[in-house]
C-alpha cells in the first residue's frame, strides 16, 4: 500500500462518502422510507461500491467496515439530509451534479489505484475503479427495488470507466502515480459534466 | 474464537435458521414460488445475514457453508413449510412474532460477538451484529423483487442494534461476556415485541 | 487445484461464458437498456455465478478477476449481442435451449468440482455448483428488478443440482474424476433438455 499525501486522499475520500451518503438518504426520503432505512441507503449508496471492489480483489475485511471513520461520515450525510431535507432539496440540480461528478472522479481513480496495489490486471483495475463509482448507487436501487439508473440513461458509468482507464494507462506508460490520479479524475468530472449539460446517452441496440 | 457455553449457542443458533427458514419459506409460498424457490428464500432467510456478516468480517468460508448443519437446518425448515403449510399458517401471529424476535435476538447479539471475535471496531461490531439479525429477511425482500421490509416499518433492525450495542458496550465495560449476551438478546426481544404491540414505526423525514 | 486437461476444461468454460454473456445481453437489449447495460448484464449473467461461488468458498479473488479472459470473453459476447442483435434473435428457440443447458452443465460441475478442491463438504459442494451455474441468471433478473426465474418457472436449478449431485456421489465412491464430470454434465443437459421438450415444472405448495 503506498502511504505517501494519503491524509488528502483520505479527506477527499471521505468528502465523497458524505456526498453520496446525501444522495443515498434523498432518494430513500423520496421512497418514503423511514428513519432505519434512509441511514440503510446512505450506508449503501457511500461505501456499497468499495465494499464490492474490495471483496472482488481480497482487501478482507474491506477498508469501510476496519477503519470506522467510513461509516460515521455515512451516517453523518445521512442524518444531515434526513434533519435539513428541505434545505438540502433546495440545493440548486447543477450543484449537485458538480458535487457528485466529484465524488465520482474521486471514487473512480481511487479504486482503480487499490486494484493496481492488490495486483489486479490493468484491465480489471479500470472495471473495479468503475464499481467503485457506481456500485453504490446501484445497490441503492436494487433496494429500491428498480432497475439501476446507470443501466439505462446517462454517461456516468463510462465517465468513471473511461476516468480509470486514462489514469491506469498513463502509469503503465511510466507517468506519475499522483500526476495520473490527478489526470484521470479530471477526465472523468468534465467527461460527466458536459454529458450531463448536452443530454448525451449511450446508444441502443437497433431492430429491437 | 471463544469456545466455553459453545453447545448451547450452537443449539440455539439452529434454532433461529430453523425458524428463519420456515418464514422464508412461507414468503415463497405467499409468492406462488415453485419447491426450488421455496428452498432458496429458506436458505437465504435464514443464512443470508450470517453469510454477509462473514464476508464483510472477513470469515471466509462463512460458518454456514464450512458448516453443513446450517444447510441441512434451513432446508428443513423449508420442506416443513412446503409440506405443511397449511398447518403452519394457522400458527397464531403473536407466537409466530414472539418466536420471530427470539430468532432475531440471538442473531443479533451472536453475530456482533463473532465480529468482536474477529477485532472489528465496537462500532462497526453493533452493525455487524444488526446485520446478522436482519440481512436475511432484506435478501429474501431483494429476490422478491420488493422494497425490503426492514427500511419501510417497524421497529425491527432498530431492535437488533440497540440489543447488539447494549450488549457490546456491557462487555467493553468489563462485564462478563455470557452476561451481557443474554442481557443484549432480553433487550432486543422485549424491544421488538412491545413495538408491535404498540404499533411503534420509526419516524420519516417532514416535509416531503 | 488439479491442472490436467485443464487446457479443454478452459476452452469449454470460455464457450459457456461466451453463450451466457449472450443471453444476458439479449435479455438486457429486450429490456431497453443502453450499451452499458448490456455490457453489465453479460458480465453479471456470464461470471455472477462463479464470482459468487469463489467469494463463498474462499477463493478470492475470484478466477473471473485474476484471469482477464473471463471478462474478454464476457463483454465479447455482450459486443456481439449487441450488434448483431437481430442476427441472434433469429437463433431458432432449441438451438438456444440446448447452447443454454450446456452451459449450465459445464458450470454446474465445474463449480461444484472447484468447491471439493477448496474442501468443501460433499453437499454444500453440490449447492456450490447450484450456484454456479444459476447465480449469473438470478443476478441478472435482480439488475431487471424481477424475481429470479429459477425460483418460479422450470427445471432448471434442479438440473444443475442433480448433474452435480451425481458428479460428487461418484467421486466420493472412488470413480474417476474426469469420468464423473463427463456423467454430470450428460445428466445435467439431458434433465434440462428433457424437461423443456415435456413442459416439467416442479411442484408447489398446496392450498394457498
Amino acid at each position: 500500500m503506498k502511504n505517501g499525501s494519503d491524509t488528502l486522499l483520505l479527506t477527499v475520500d471521505l468528502a465523497a462518502t458524505f456526498l453520496f451518503a446525501l444522495e443515498g438518504a434523498m432518494a430513500a426520503i423520496e421512497g418514503n422510507l423511514d428513519f432505519f432505512g434512509v441511514m440503510v441507503l446512505s450506508f449503501a449508496t457511500a461505501l456499497g461500491g468499495g465494499v464490492i471492489r474490495d471483496l472482488l480483489i481480497g482487501a478482507i475485511p474491506p477498508a469501510s467496515i476496519c477503519n470506522v471513520r467510513y461509516a460515521v461520515t455515512a451516517f453523518a450525510g445521512g442524518a444531515v439530509a434526513f434533519c435539513l431535507n428541505q434545505l438540502v432539496q433546495q440545493v440548486s440540480g447543477s450543484v449537485m451534479t458538480g458535487l457528485d461528478a466529484a465524488g465520482l472522479s474521486l471514487f473512480a481513480v481511487a479504486g482503480a489505484a487499490k486494484a493496481l496495489d492488490y495486483q489486479i490486471h490493468p484491465f480489471m483495475a479500470v472495471l473495479m475503479g468503475t464499481i467503485t463509482g457506481v456500485g453504490g448507487g446501484t445497490v441503492r436501487d436494487i433496494f429500491l427495488a428498480r432497475i439501476p439508473a446507470i443501466l439505462r440513461v446517462d454517461i456516468y458509468a463510462v465517465a468513471a470507466l473511461v476516468g480509470a482507464a486514462v489514469m491506469i494507462t498513463g502509469i503503465r506508460s511510466g507517468m506519475s502515480r499522483t500526476a495520473m490520479m490527478v489526470s484521470g479524475a479530471v477526465v472523468c468530472f468534465l467527461l460527466r459534466v458536459v454529458s450531463v449539460w448536452q443530454h448525451w446517452n449511450l446508444p441502443r441496440a437497433i431492430g429491437r
